[in-house]
């Protein structure tokens, strides 16, 4: 049997595995940040009706431009924005997951001989997407407790000169979230390209101000984010971007065309349209959330501040067995090989209380 | 404003333009080979019921190894090989489109320091993707009306020693049919990967062999193909590969995760669980494009060999003043600036004949 060595792939993928969070069917899963609520059904409905037209039109190719949804897209934004930052299609872009958004980003402000920089521990994928498109991976360190300052942040860009900063705020994984003054201070530090990657934006605090505050006047500043959290949509795969529309011209060169099916068009303008019901979920996690930080401490554990969906805990003394001790109770949560951390999502009212349950009882225990 | 020059976009895209094959709204758009034909409204219904199903799931990412879409085109592609050679889902790969399928294939074994080399003109894109992934891009020439014989293809190959070899069959935009003695000749003569596009396969004359009979002891052969033509699928965006298992490990090393959304794989599986009725317009499109092929003889224009869904035909005096002529008419063909050379999809009976009558009439004017 020919093995992946026998053929001629590329010299720098030899000997690498593939990303892969555990797929595991179990009854609770609070591994991947996902929003374990069900989209609500009357506007699964409208959805579905949505879909419906869209495959009797599916011999034909789908709007390359995408021109409805980025309409819906900078409609939805616009919710948060003040009138006179009203954004229209033109600074809108989308794609499959955020992922692919920033693989474009890479694609079109990075490559061979340009470097990516952001700092660690935050999303896994960046070092990987920046490996496949041949950038320059930088990963530089956080203050205490995760945090980042503007003065760390700046003089960190300063002496790297990277070509793109890459900041998630609130980070991912650990949940810490992002002052404006931070990312304001990296785009004064930088002649490059700063994405702020808002995939949990709406799980954070009533009244906090988005990245996407900072647009105007700001041409090299991008803001992504994502349908999969708090939309509920990771199955539909839809992230997408604000920036000035130049930055939208440069992404038009890169993308494949007619990346985006008439099916994820359709269901995205579709959950758009009901984006209030959607979002209704949004409080009852940050509720649940709330409730994993304060039960953690008073189990002694160390939750780090987060406004995500998710919690990171230290003060784990093994982590690999407390990992194993919950999966045996069909509870899946995350081990990201951070010292004494395990991270976990926050689920329905049942699922989070059936986390916390295990816990404590294994506390004794392991 | 700011411009695109204003961005510090790679040297390599300045001053470009993205790809764009005009989606204008007319009556009869025979431009981009789509399958003109609507899904049939049974099977339209049983997507729909799936895609109903998957929504509802939607809040969590989709199967990242897409396991039963991959065993669902197995089971389509095996209808038309001896059982012996039999593919499995370890031998499918499937991705937005067979543009990703081929940019991940590039993405695998192309890339800087390596080269891809195809035979022009074939599918406008190839370059694209080769310049996209950073490998160099060789266009090589094809015989006499557009054909590529064992020899001149295999001279090729070994003048260049390329690391990749697309060779599309049947070729887009000629229409030109691919031997199987041509592919077994570039793959004998070159050390690298070997993909051999077959889009339009489903419209070869019935019994023609296609290139998944040599996959048996050919690691490096690759062979794409699509639902977008014969299963009137352009709209879903599902291009898929067999390969050896080998290969598709490779692919899952660069694939994004979760790039496949769980709206695509139901109604992929969906339609391929009604191959019969998907491919039954087949017959009535091949019906219509050689009624094209002899009409145009009669109209003293030269249409080139075809086993594709589409007709390129030369012999004509001004294709810029014919394309306009077409279209103030409603009918929207394609002009490739290949000298001389128009091409038209087979649409429908009655557009195909809104076509050649308009083609008829305008005959003696320009």
């Amino acid at each position: 049997m020919t093995s992946l060595d026998d053929l001629p792939v590329r010299a720098d993928l030899r000997g690498k595995s593939p990303y892969g969070a555990p797929q595991k069917s179990v009854p609770v899963a609070l591994n991947v940040n996902e929003n374990t609520h069900q989209i609500p059904e009357a506007v699964a409905h409208d959805i579905v009706q949505s879909l419906a037209v869209a495959v009797l039109g599916a011999n034909r190719y789908p709007d390359r431009e995408f021109a409805v949804l980025r309409d819906s897209l900078a409609g939805y934004l616009n919710r948060g924005l003040p009138e006179e930052q009203a954004l229209t299609a033109s600074n809108l872009w989308a794609a499959n997951g955020s992922n692919e958004v920033l693989q474009q980003v890479l694609q079109a402000f990075g490559g061979p001989g340009r470097s990516l920089l952001s700092f660690d521990p935050t999303y896994s994928m960046y070092p990987l997407l920046a490996d496949g498109t041949g950038t320059r991976w930088i990963g530089e360190s956080r203050d205490a407790d995760f945090e980042l300052s503007p003065e760390t942040a700046a003089v960190a860009v300063k002496r790297h000169d990277p070509d793109l900063v890459f900041l998630c705020s609130p980070n991912n994984p650990t949940g810490t979230p992002l002052s404006l003054d931070t990312v304001e201070a990296v785009y004064d530090a930088t002649r490059g390209i700063v994405v702020v990657d808002e995939a949990y934006a709406e799980f954070a605090p009533d009244g906090t101000p988005s990245a996407l505050t900072l647009l105007p006047g700001r041409e090299r500043l991008l803001i992504s984010r994502t349908m999969s959290k708090a939309f509920a949509f990771a199955g539909v795969r839809l992230g997408y971007l604000a920036a000035a529309p130049a930055v939208t011209d440069a992404l038009r060169l890169v993308r494949l065309p007619y990346h985006l099916s008439a099916l994820t068009q359709a269901a995205a303008v579709a959950a758009l349209r009901h984006s209030e019901e959607m979002l209704a979920m949004v409080d009852d996690i940050r509720g649940q959330r709330d409730r994993i930080v304060t039960r953690l401490a008073e189990l002694g554990y160390r939750p780090y501040r987060t406004e995500s969906n998710f919690v990171l805990f230290g003060g784990v003394r093994d982590p690999h067995a407390v990992f194993e001790a919950l999966l045996e109770q069909g509870i899946l949560v995350r081990d990201l090989a951070i010292e004494g951390c395990l991270r976990v999502s926050a689920g329905t009212e049942a699922e989070t209380t059936a986390f916390l349950d295990a816990l404590a009882e294994l506390d004794s225990t392991v």
